[in-house]
């Protein structure tokens, strides 16, 4: 008998089948750390001259400090090259997101219902932000788009690209052109833990940033988790996940669609259907079965599915979503009558793709919803890259001699309390 | 000639005297990280028995885990021995952080403004948090409430409190007290590193949680750091600081008092004052040798202002305000004539105080906002902890099958750009 690409699994008889389909790869590897590190401190210690060292050496390429930085008749290049069909989709998109993330845009504040005294929070852009977008096949212009059109919404001052080059010091032009777009600033060509390392330390070329966001290899996370503190990065993605709920209403061929687009990112990919017809999940087996050989990265899906995937049978959809709120997926599909009567119920999700034609593609690249999403079980507690992310915070607060005056008491009895008598003695030099 | 307790420094001749001040512990010590790693190793591998283990030798204590739980009696107690004005402080306290974190939530959104397309954000608390909060004299009942509250308002399920026991087992009764009143549901006697890992991947008898927050020692830091990805944290504390900006109008003797209120709190806190008055300058050095001498913790003040601590003279208010930019101090105090008209230019520092009766004590204790506040520069990027570190986000979307069709061709170019063809397949089945 043929081995089917994707299992059908018992959910009752089954449920540790889920920490196994959980269980990838270890987030940090103490070889890559090492390695990372030494190459921070090159960059600390001696700035420029290191960094183009590296990157001639990791790139194979011959960059120098002069040309580092991308042109703008590079960019004016870059435009004749690509093709008209996608520099509309991509102007399109960007006009969704900035469109979406502007909802998200909090405005300062001031609380002026008590007399004499002023309290509120101030919320500003950060100034400079870097982007890390990886060269070579994962290079995808929509994620310059997810993570530069937020810090543009911000309000954010400069927003620097950082990418590695090409053997002969070029830029994928469509990531060039989505970049400018965007709204990206200034483009430099440089990747790898010595890009990340610039922007967090600065060198005599390349200013210091206050957040590097955007997805890298394993030496690039590191490098981010690494320099954490004096910037702030964005969280460090783990491998990517799907996973549907569908009721006997929905389209198997649908579903298998969407599991093989999740599935074709990476063979550590997670791709879970979790349904309670068995005839949906015997549907679903097949149609990966057909629609699998016209796809090119068909390998990758098979590996993805076979060790991380699977068809969960349970006996009701609210098991289901107790699944998924166990697992807190990066993306999670609805496929059910109506979606909206369980929204309510799903706690733990990046984002959530409510019925049929609301693939996760869609919000890949064009709804406007961000795909930059937290991964590996950390929807639990953390958030798809928004606006916020490019914006801090200050308290401020104002009181009037009579206001300070009426709480005297209670703060010099709480510092005394605490042992903290130069607490207490700030206040008290007031009234003497 | 007697050597004055802080040194007036000309700017313009010493910019570099800045750098000296910043240039304080690294945040990162290896010795610790490795014996941190070992702990957090056995906790995960042995549970609830080496937690015990640990506890016993590093507090000198003898618990089991049938009392590491703070029972309802020993609450009762607390409330019992617990100094009136200091309760009164507490719930006055309480309310004022409620009332400032409860402007600060924000609601889930929809936009409806297309037809056939439902775009929005679910914003919804964590469902459960640990407060880390540290023994001896380290130990602030202001600090569990400035934590634990902001949670609270959130609507955090469950507030979990971890606290290391005294040598008879026992919890300060104000910490036990605060922590009641900010609506901690649980209170465990257990603390260091072990207690960091026992709350980030669970026990036996202990309930993993989606996020710690709270301030520790060097052990506690760097097992949070450890633990950042299986569970969230907050920020990781550095040493204090202030910076006030005075002109010729301030007072002296309130500069010198808020000064020494932050140099108590640490030999390595920081306390910066800048000003254009040669006469500030002086009689703040006056004011200082005389303050001193009533103060518990002079020793610490001294060194602290000898090392990180001085007067800087500057030619003007402008000057400063740059100078403040540059630092992103943790607590501002504008100690200047019209501190509201100088508020918009200042852009980096965790919590803003404006004029002379808005001392810093004020907002350590009772005004309202948050006291957990970015340090070390990182005001530059991060901000006060407040409601919306309590809560996550999940993005949703909803399309209707004519208008995915309206989008269908653009979706299938930018997938088949970027090399995703069962991402372009997801698409195209839905239409076939």
């Amino acid at each position: 008998m043929e081995c089917p690409i994707i299992n059908i699994i018992d959910y009752k008889e089954n449920a540790e089948v889920l920490l196994n389909m959980q269980n990838r790869e270890e987030l940090i590897r103490k070889d890559v750390v090492d390695r990372v590190n030494i190459i921070l401190n090159n960059i600390k210690e001696r700035g420029d001259q290191a960094l183009i060292e590296y990157t001639n050496k990791f790139d194979s390429t011959l960059i120098n400090i002069k040309n580092i930085c991308v042109t703008e008749e590079e960019i004016k290049y870059a435009y004749d090259k690509v093709d008209k069909k996608f520099l509309e989709a991509i102007y399109f998109a960007k006009k969704n997101i900035e469109e979406f993330h502007s909802k998200q845009k909090e405005n300062s504040w001031i609380d002026t219902s008590k007399e004499e005294i002023m309290l509120g929070q101030i919320i500003r852009p950060l100034e400079r932000v870097a982007i890390y977008v990886p060269g070579g096949t994962a290079s995808y212009p929509s994620s310059v788009l997810m993570n530069a059109v937020p810090a543009k919404v911000a309000g954010v001052k400069e927003i620097v690209m950082i990418t590695p080059p090409s053997k002969n010091g070029e830029i994928n032009p469509n990531i060039l052109v989505a970049a400018d777009i965007a709204g990206v600033d200034k483009i430099y060509k440089i990747g790898g833990a010595q890009a990340v390392a610039a922007m967090a330390f600065g060198t005599k070329t390349i200013k210091k940033v206050d957040k590097i966001v955007g997805p890298g290899n394993i030496y690039v996370a590191m490098a981010k988790r690494s320099v954490y503190g004096h910037v702030d990065i964005d969280m460090i993605a783990g491998p990517s996940e799907i996973l549907i709920i569908a009721d006997k209403y929905a389209n198997p061929k649908f579903i298998a669609a969407d599991l093989m687009s999740q599935a074709e990112h990476d063979k550590i990919a997670s791709a879970i259907l979790v349904t309670n017809s068995l005839d949906i999940a015997k549907n679903v087996q097949l149609e990966i079965k057909n629609q699998i050989e016209n796809l090119k990265r068909k390998e990758i899906i098979k590996s993805s599915l076979k060790n991380y995937g699977g068809i969960l049978l349970v006996k009701d959809i609210n098991e289901a979503i107790n699944i998924a709120n166990n697992i807190a997926p990066e993306h999670l599909e609805l496929m059910v009558k109506n979606p909206f009567n369980i929204l309510n119920e799903i706690k733990n999700a990046g984002s959530i793709f409510l019925g049929e034609f609301s693939p996760e593609p869609l919000g890949d690249y064009i709804a406007g919803p961000n795909h930059v999403l937290p991964t590996n079980g950390t929807a639990r507690f953390f958030s798809p890259l928004s606006v916020e992310d490019f914006m801090k915070k200050s308290n401020f607060l104002c009181y009037s001699q009579n206001k300070l005056l009426n709480v005297k008491d209670k703060i010099v009895k709480l510092a005394n309390t605490e042992g903290l008598t130069a607490h207490a003695n700030s206040i008290k030099v007031r009234f003497e």
